[in-house]
């Protein structure tokens, strides 16, 4: 009964996808409650984080899948996975290998906080990002 | 030294808009840590988001600007606002006037969780949609 093909299951076509097959997806720290980074998925991309329960994303730039983690190392655990009201946002509590999210080496990708009139950065950056993704 | 008109302050250029002209905002209980609402905004809107400290959509549906709460009372208090890595995305920590975000009179619009193939409503309406927005 469960030998669907990867990706035909039916709980995937709640989601509405954009007219070119994405969704918007948040991910947030779910010890810390810190909202991470917002990134895309298509449905593979979705279908793939519900059963290896590792975020995977759509990159938009590369036009690629990408699995969270596979080259800095830094996974995101899947511990939930939330749709919205009109089905077209994506809400995934993780648990973050590294405890780094952001490829600039910082926590978290929403590191800019307005104060008055311009973006300051408030958060550390917790390992050089050459560290990360090594370079030769 | 501060007579600019709004929406014409340099902070908003630090945003990619999308093609369209719009950001992905995220609205972040500040009290709770709970991820309410992704919906989206327009130049327009996340200046009066800063300037008048209560948060305004752009509805994609109905192709106007939206102050959060004009006809629910559902107002979201602004106490923070972050910028992503790739200024393609905004955090909003927000104090949820009447505690409740969703359109459907539940606290946030992420009220389904994936449960094996299925997705679930784990939130209870608080507050009757038709009491919310009237009907006469």
């Amino acid at each position: 009964m469960s030998a669907q093909a990867p990706g035909a299951a039916s709980w995937l076509d709640a989601v509405k996808w954009s007219a070119d097959g994405l969704v918007p997806a948040i991910a947030q720290d779910a010890a810390s409650g810190k909202v991470l980074t917002l990134a895309w998925m298509n449905r593979e991309a979705l279908a793939l984080t519900a059963s290896t329960r590792e975020v995977h994303y759509w990159s938009r730039s590369r036009r690629a899948l990408w699995r969270k983690g596979e080259s800095s190392g830094h996974v995101q655990k899947v511990r939930e996975l939330r749709l919205d009201c009109d089905g077209d946002a994506v809400l995934v509590l993780v648990d973050p290998v590294g405890g780094i999210a952001c490829h600039t080496g910082r926590e978290r990708c929403f590191y800019r906080q307005l104060d008055g009139e311009r973006w300051i950065g408030t958060d550390p950056v917790l390992k050089d990002p050459k560290a990360i993704y090594g370079h030769d």
